[in-house]
């Protein structure tokens, strides 16, 4: 937060008719204005233009999003923060630590995150799997031959999915799946209730033998530092050669520079990737490569979906504003 | 055909262990001999190099494939000549007067097509709809901006999907698209029966109104003269200007010059082609648009869909040498 900008990011919403008074919002990001009607009609929203800095010291209430950084300093740049209403399923850009210390809640928005993800991994894996983005870009550079042993891809129908991370996105991801044909196998901290696992014919498995048995990998667990490189040289060298591997999830997951080896080495047949080790830096070498496919992040961001999200936060706000903590999506 | 190869295209098979005798196959073009295995061990199979054209006249049986053409004068210049077993689903690729004047059977591969093409159908209409291989061409630019309101796409989640033949493969992708949260509509020259239509929610409608209210449009009906142009400028017209058109059925369904039209002019949001109106070549206006996703013809173009394709080809062939018309895929 080197230089304070001259834009404020400020929303006078008339929210308590208990209390009969405005709170302040400060948005980070300029977000679609019809997510949130519903604060009321008595309000006034200025959102910062794109780029600039949240600077909001009578701010009682932060919008921030998932891939803004909120540092202890921006916190404590505004003394009146109660709550951070975190636009995101994801919230490993809030410095959590110093929201413990000074007492403010962070909600997040996991509900409306899960099937436009979910959508996307599938996405990811159909397209290396039929080599989509790689046929459309052979076509587009006038190099496409036509014929019937041309163009060849490999199916998902009949193949083993392994899913890291079997929590709302990855069922999401395995309903998907098991329509196309799937076998699914997942690695979770915990198993599931066997109800949920007859869902998706899925099998529980341990993380090596997940590795071992899948065509395609995807992961789908939230990020902390015991996950940090779940996913690195000796992991990717469990894999089948055959195998692709999909991330959704969060770069750090992946030791990139080790998937770029075993990319180039043939130790994996191929990646797509949404989510990058050093976003919004990606690798040069993965530009590179044709058995990739490479997405800017785009998981949870259709239109419709980021409606539902700016919804949700406007329902974490609602509710705690009315102190109905039952109806919040808490994340501390 | 207009000039003899050098190249003979020749089998000679031991099929019928009643007559003791070999029957000559020719191939159009090579495909995985790993598929013929169960034609027995005893026979030598010569396949024409690729480019090469067909020429055996003492063949009994011609395996052709769906995008060779198999003319009259190519018929004709195998006098013993008695099944044509065609590789795929399709089969105006060979002149069936001909067959039927000389009394030579056809038959065809329907059922290893299903799987392949309603994937590659799904795949084409998510690419499009999540902006897959459009992103993965910016990022490689390294023109790509990540950030919260940037690259939004569309959701297929709560979209409608409006499917045109709902056939085996029409089936097979509405299956895949109800587990995407999507609403099918589908027009089919016979209503499906009740337990078919409940097994994927879907409501039967009239041509018009399928195109007036779908988010998302795919061809599934199979070529027939009567069905050329279905959807040119008036049907385009009628849908939804947020619209989507999914071919992966023929190319001559489509008025391809209308369709370049309408793309350009906003008519509909999209297109994602597997086939083209005067395949091999595509329309050079489509390259440089960002809003189509372009697949060279590769529906059923899986490793694995190939060799089940192979396989069920010997099918037809074992089956005809056995004289088992019921458990062959019989055209004429």
């Amino acid at each position: 937060m080197s230089k304070k900008s001259s834009t404020f990011a400020l929303a006078k919403v008339f929210l308590n008719y208990h209390s009969n008074r405005y709170m302040v919002i400060a948005f980070t990001t300029p977000l679609p204005i019809e997510g949130f009607r519903r604060l009321g009609g008595n309000y006034t929203m200025v959102m910062p233009a794109e780029g600039q800095i949240v600077d909001c010291p009578e701010a009682e209430i932060l919008v921030s999003t998932f891939d803004y950084r909120v540092p202890r300093e921006m916190i404590e740049s505004m003394p009146g923060l109660r709550l951070i209403a975190n636009f995101g399923a994801g919230f490993n850009n809030i410095d959590l630590d110093t929201c413990r210390e000074r007492g403010i809640r962070v909600t997040n928005t996991p509900q409306p995150v899960i099937e436009p993800t979910a959508e996307l991994a599938f996405a990811l894996m159909i397209d290396i799997a039929r080599r989509v983005s790689e046929f459309d870009r052979t076509i587009r550079a006038g190099q496409a031959v036509f014929g019937v042993m041309r163009n060849l891809s490999h199916s998902l129908y009949g193949k083993t999915l392994g899913i890291i991370g079997m929590g709302r996105i990855g069922q999401s991801l395995a309903r998907r799946a098991v329509a196309c044909g799937m076998r699914i196998i997942y690695y979770n901290r915990h198993r599931l209730p066997v109800e949920t696992e007859e869902r998706y014919q899925a099998v529980y498995t341990d993380f090596q033998t997940l590795l071992q048995d899948s065509d395609y990998v995807s992961l789908n667990l939230p990020y902390t530092p015991d996950v940090h490189h779940l996913i690195g040289k000796p992991e990717l060298g469990m894999m089948k050669r055959s195998a692709f591997l999909i991330n959704t999830a969060r770069g750090a997951h992946v030791d990139e520079a080790a998937l770029v080896e075993a990319l180039r080495n043939g130790i994996i047949a191929g990646a797509a990737l949404d989510v990058y080790e050093h976003e919004p830096a990606v690798s040069p070498e993965l530009l590179a490569l044709e058995n990739v496919v490479l997405s800017p992040h785009t998981g949870t961001g259709t239109w419709e979906g980021r409606i539902t999200m700016c919804e949700n936060v406007t329902d974490n706000i609602l509710a705690f504003a009315q102190n109905e903590t039952d109806k919040m999506n808490i994340v501390i």
